[in-house]
C-alpha cells in the first residue's frame, strides 16, 4: 500500500472503502459500484418528517440535525454511561437537559470512538465529507472547528432541505405516517409546486392497538377526519378504507405495520366488532389486542388485493424494554430490543389467504436473522406475493447486508427480494446509506463474480437490480 | 485475469469455481479437488425412483427429466409469478395444464436468470455442460437448440440410466422407500444381473402418522405384505421389524425419518396399543399422533441397536404450508416450510437410551441451522452413536456448506459427521451436485490451510474423507 | 509459498498462523499482534484449581495434566467410541479404569487427528510447542518420546506452577469457588508472601438449587462458616452478604452466576421466606427453585449495586444432558448441552431495576449465537450496566470469536464488551488459549483496516483494548 500517508486527524474515506481487500474482487467490486453510484435515490420506506421538506426551511444547527434525532447515535453514549441529559435528549418528566448545542456537540465528539466499526461511524464520516464537506476527523479537539463549519453551510441555500434533496439526487421519499395524519406537509408539498416526489405511508398500528391508553385519541383522530363517530367494527373498516384511498391520493404506493409477534388470523366480523366494543369501553386486554392485531393484518392484507397498496409488515421488536427510561425519555429512543420471532406459522393463515393472489404484495422484515435461511427465504421462494425486505435497524450494516444476502441468495434469489431502503430520522444520511449498500451489494456480487458463481455480465444486472430496480419495483413505482 | 474472454453466451464452467479468490488458497483448494474429483460418488440417501434403473428406458425428453421432478426449479418459478400450471406441473383437481414440453422449457429458459446465485444454476450448468455436452447459456434464445440438443443425446445408448450411472462412477445409489414398498424395482435390479448397486432405505413415516387419513391404506398395504390383518400394537411391530430384514435383505443398511418436533418418549406398551386402537377406530387425534411418532423413534432406535440399520432423522419441516397449493398440486412441490427446531431437549431420552450403545448409529439433520453450534455440534462432540448428517435442502448450497463447517467442526471435528449425500429426485445432478460439494469442502480446507489450522498433510486426509470415506463409514457400506 | 517445508512429522507453529491469508490483511493483523502478543495475561474467569498455586508442588505427569482434567480432550474421543474408562478417567460407581497413565497418554496421542481444525489442537500444539519445547507432532509413533519429555520438564523448578504463572506473564488469575469456600488455598497464596494476583470469584450456584439433592449439605457448610444455623431467608441473605464480603476481602471483583434459562424476578421477602422454608423441609419443586433462582439473581444484582461486585451471568447449558454417563462419570465430564436462550424478555425485569445503575455491572455469557445480534448486542448497545463476555464454551474458538465480533460490534461497537477470558481448568493452556484470542482479533481488526473501516490509528489501540483493557476494566481490575 503505496499511497501517500493522511496526517493523523484528517478525515479520509478511501475510494475502496468496504470492499473485500482481496485485489481482484476489490476491482470487480469497484466495477460494479462504478454503475450503480450515480443511480438516482429511491427511498421507499423511511421516518423523514416531511414538514422539513414542506416548509423547506434551513436546518437549525449541527446538534439538532445529527445526534438529538439519531437514537443509533445517542443510544451508544448512553450505553457507556453518558447520560441523555447531557445531551440534551428532552425528557417528559421534567428533568432539566443541557440546552448548549455546541456543550452537547462537543460531548458527542469526544465519545465518537465508541463507534468504531459501527455504521453509525460509516454513515456520519460519508455526511460529514460528502454532505457538509469536512476534513478533519471528529474528535474532542476538532469539535468546535468542525460545529462552526458545518453550521455556517446550514445557513446556506444549497443546504436547504429541497436543494439538499436534489443533490441526493432522490427520485422519490416515502415517509411513514400515522392512520390519523391529515398530511397536511404532504399536502403542501404537493401544491408547492416543487417537483421532489415525497409520499406518504400508510401506518395504522395506534388504531390497531386496542388495549393502549391512546387507542382512544387515535380513534377520536380519525372520527374527525371522517366526519362521525367510529362507533362499530364496520363503520372502523369503512374508515381505514377511506384514508387508504386518501393517502393514496397523495401518492402513496405502501402501508407499514408493526407487529411484536407477527400472528395472522381472521375472526369472523361479529367477534371482531364485538373486541371493537371492549376497546371502546376501555376494557380491553392485551390478549385482546393481540387477537384484534392478528385480524387487522388478515384485513389489510384484504385491502391490499383491493386498493394496489404493497403490505410492508416489520415483526419482531419488544418495544420500551426500559421501563423507567420510557418514564423519563419516551418511545423511540433506543431502547426497543428484538426478540426471536416466527414466521412460518404465524404467516400461514395470511398466505393461505392472500400469498398466492397476483394483486397482493407482502414486504416482510426481521430483526431476527435466524429466520433468514430459515424461514423467510424458503417463504420468499414459494409464494408470488412476498418479496424479503432489506436487513432492518441493527442489522442495516455492512456484516449485516453480507449475511442477509449469503443466507437468502441461495434459496430465494435476488428477485424476491426488495432492494434496499434507509429506514431513517436521519434525512442527511440518506445518501451515506445507499452509498454504503451499493458498495456492500458489490463487494458480495464480486465475491460470486471471483469465485465464478456468477459472471460479470449477470452481475451487472444484479447490481443494478439491487440499488435500483428491485425497490421500484417491488413498491410499484414504476 | 488475462483469460480468454468467452463469447457472451457461452456456458463456460471454470475451472476453479467456488474456490476461493485469494490465489494462495485458490491453489491449495485445487489440488485438494483434484484428489477428490474422481473418487467414486456414495449416494447414501436420496429420492431417485428405482424403476428408472430396473426398466433402464431411455429418459422421455429434457423437461420430463430436468423441470417437472425438481421442485427447487418450479418452486422458483412460482415464487415470481409464473402459474404451475403453464410449467406443466400436473394437478390434483383436474385443472388444465400446458402438454407441450418444448412450451414449458421455453418458459423456463427465459426465467433462467431467477436461479442467479443459487445452487440451482450451478447443478444445472453442471448437467448441461457435463453430462448433456451443452456449450451456451440456457436463455429464451437458446432455448430450443438446446432443448433439441438434450432430445437427441437422450435417445442414444450413452445416455441410458445405467450408462449414466457407470459414467457418474456411483459406487453405492440409495433410494428411499415407504415400509410397504413391496421393493419390486429392487428385486428387478438384483435380479438383472447388473452389478450397479442400488438398495433401498426403510422409510416408515406413513405408519407412523395414525392421525393421518392414509395411515389406515398404509396398514392395509403393510397388512397385505406381512399376510394377516394387523390388528394390535404387537403385529404392528413384528411387521415392523419383518420388513426391516427384508429391506435389509435387499442391501438396506439405513432407515429414514421425517419428524416436525423431533420429540422421543417411550410409552408402556399397553398405551401404544391403545392409540394404535384408536388409530384403528378413526379417533386418533393430532396429539396422538404426536405422542405415538415419539414413541416409534424409540422403537426404530431399539431395532438398529438389533439389526444394525443407521438410524436417520431428519427434523423441522412444516409439511405443505400452503394450502390451496396442496390442493390443487398435491404434496412434495415446494411448500414445505422449516420452523425453528429443538434437539438438546426432544432427543434426550433417545440418547440417554441409546446414544451410548456402540451398536447403534444415528444420523441427524436439520434445517435450523441455528442449532448447528448450539446443539448438534455439541450433542456429535459427546454421544457415540451420534453423526451429523450434511446440510440439509435448503442449506445444500455453497454457502451452506461453508456455514456447517464453520459452525460445527470446532466442536465435533469432521469425524462426527457424515460426509455428504445429495439428496435428490433428479437423477442426472447426483454428479453435479457431488462436484459442487467437493470443490466447497476443498475450498473450507484449503482455508484451513492457508491459515495453518491444519496443514497440507491433514488436509489430504480431511478431504478425501469428506468425499468420500465418512459417507462410506457413517452408513456401515464398507 | 517458498518456505522450507518441514519434515512430516515435525511440530510446527506458522509464525502467522490464524491470520487472514490475504497478504495485506495478514501484514496488518501480524502487526497488530505484535502489539499485544507481550501484553500481561489478564483471566478474569477460570477454573485452575487453586490449590496447584498454593502448594506450588510440581505437576505430575503428562496425563494427569493434559487429558484427565480437560473434558474438551476426552469427550472428543468418548463421541468416536473410545471408553472413557480407558482413558483413566475417573468412575463414581466403581467401574475399574485404566491406571497406567503411559498407556492413556498412547491411545490419546493415536486419537489426536480427531481434533484436526479443533482449537483444542491449536491451544495443545501451543502448549506442546511453547511451553514444554516439543518439536515432533503428536502421533501413535511419537507418544511415547514425547510423554518422557514433558515428565523430565514437570520435574524442574522451571515447571513448578508459580513459576510458570510468572514465565506465563500473568497479571491476574480470578478462579471459581462455591459461596461456602473456605478459601483456605487463596489465604495461604495471600500469605506465602508470593506476589502473583490470584483472586476467587464469588459463585453461590449450589446454594439457589433448593430442589436439589446436595443443597442441605449446601446450606449446612455455609452454616458451619457463619456460626450458626440458617434457618430463614433474612438469614441467609445476610450470609451471602458476608460471604461476598469474605470473598472481597481476598481480592474478589466478581461474582459468577450460571442459570439454565436466564428469568429474573423479585419476590416479596415473605414468599422467598415460604419457598427456603419449603426447601428445608425437602419440600422444594423444580418450579419452586426456578423461582427461588429468578429471584436470588435480583438479589445478587441488588448486592452488586451495594459491593461493588461484577455479576457474571453464563445462561443457557442443560447440565448432565446423558444420564447413564453421570451415574459412571459425574458431572462436569462434557454432556452439558446448549439450549436456545431467550434474554430479552428474560432479563427485563433485572435491568429494569439495575440496569441504569451506574454502580451495577453486569457481564453476560451465552451459548446461543443466535442471540449475539438478535437481543444481545442491542441490551448492551443500549443498557450502560451491561458488558458482553467473549464468546464462550463452545464458541471459545477461532470461527467463534470471529462470528462474535461480526455479529456485535455493529450494534454494541467493542467497549461494551468485555475483552477475553479462558474460563480453563487447564492451567498449562492459558497462555495458548491468550495467544489464540489475540491473534483472532488482529486479524478480526485487519480485516477491518483493509476494508477502511477503521484506520490503523483505530485499530491499534482497539487491539489493546481487546487483548488487555477491557477485561481490566469490566472487571475493575484497575
Amino acid at each position: 500500500m503505496s499511497e501517500p500517508i493522511p496526517a493523523p486527524d484528517d478525515l479520509v474515506l478511501h475510494e475502496d472503502r468496504y470492499f473485500d481487500p482481496d485485489p481482484a474482487v476489490r476491482q470487480t467490486a469497484r466495477s460494479l459500484y462504478d454503475e450503480t453510484r450515480d443511480l438516482p435515490i429511491i427511498s421507499p420506506h423511511g421516518h423523514v418528517d416531511p414538514v422539513i421538506l414542506a416548509d423547506d426551511s434551513p436546518f437549525p444547527e449541527p446538534t439538532a440535525l445529527i445526534v438529538l434525532p439519531d437514537h443509533y447515535v445517542f443510544r451508544m453514549l448512553y450505553s457507556q454511561g453518558v447520560p441523555l441529559e447531557r445531551l440534551g435528549i428532552p425528557t417528559c418528566d421534567g428533568t432539566p437537559v443541557e440546552r448548549d448545542p455546541r456543550k452537547v456537540w462537543q460531548l458527542f465528539s469526544e465519545q465518537f470512538h465508541l463507534f468504531r466499526g459501527t455504521p453509525t461511524a460509516a454513515w456520519l464520516s460519508y455526511e460529514l465529507y460528502h454532505v457538509f464537506g469536512v476534513r478533519k476527523r471528529l474528535t474532542g479537539a476538532t469539535a468546535a472547528v468542525i460545529y462552526d463549519e458545518i453550521r455556517e453551510k446550514l445557513e446556506t441555500a444549497e443546504f436547504r432541505p429541497r436543494a439538499l434533496f436534489e443533490r441526493f439526487n432522490i427520485e422519490v421519499l416515502a415517509t411513514t405516517d400515522a392512520a390519523s395524519d391529515p398530511l397536511e406537509s404532504h399536502g403542501r408539498i404537493r401544491e408547492s409546486g416543487w417537483q421532489g416526489r415525497v409520499i406518504p405511508t400508510f401506518r395504522p398500528d395506534a388504531a390497531f392497538r386496542v388495549a393502549a391508553p391512546d387507542w382512544h385519541a387515535e380513534i377520536d383522530r380519525l372520527s374527525t377526519l371522517y366526519g362521525s363517530s367510529i362507533s362499530d367494527y364496520a363503520t372502523f373498516i369503512r374508515v381505514l378504507e377511506s384514508r387508504r384511498a386518501f393517502f393514496g391520493s397523495l401518492g402513496a404506493t405502501a402501508t407499514d405495520h408493526d407487529s411484536e409477534v407477527p400472528l395472522t388470523q381472521r375472526l369472523p366480523d361479529e367477534e371482531a366488532d364485538r373486541l371493537f366494543q371492549r376497546a371502546r369501553r376501555g376494557e380491553a386486554t392485551s390478549a385482546d389486542q393481540q387477537r384484534f392485531q392478528a385480524h387487522m393484518l388478515m384485513e389489510m392484507a384484504r385491502c391490499s388485493t383491493e386498493d394496489g397498496l404493497v403490505m410492508q409488515l416489520h415483526a419482531g421488536a419488544l418495544r420500551d424494554h426500559n421501563q423507567p427510561f420510557l418514564e423519563r425519555f419516551g418511545p423511540n429512543t433506543g431502547a426497543d430490543i428484538p426478540v426471536a420471532t416466527e414466521y412460518t406459522r404465524n404467516l400461514l393463515n395470511l398466505l393461505c389467504a392472500y400469498g398466492n393472489d397476483p394483486r397482493f404484495r407482502l414486504i416482510l422484515f426481521t430483526l431476527d436473522e435466524a429466520t433468514y435461511s430459515r424461514e423467510l427465504a424458503p417463504l420468499a421462494g414459494h409464494y408470488p406475493a412476498l418479496r424479503l425486505g432489506p436487513p432492518w435497524w441493527f442489522h442495516d450494516s455492512i456484516e449485516g447486508m453480507l449475511r442477509y444476502r449469503q443466507r437468502t441468495t441461495e434459496t430465494a434469489g435476488i428477485y424476491n427480494t426488495a432492494g434496499f431502503n434507509d429506514d431513517t430520522r436521519a434525512f442527511c444520511s440518506i445518501p451515506a446509506r445507499h452509498d454504503l449498500a451499493r458498495r456492500v451489494d458489490a463487494t458480495w456480487l464480486a465475491r460470486l463474480v471471483a469465485r465464478h458463481i456468477v459472471d460479470m455480465q449477470d452481475a451487472r444486472d444484479m447490481a443494478r437490480a439491487l440499488a435500483y430496480d428491485l425497490a421500484r419495483d417491488a413498491y410499484r413505482f414504476a
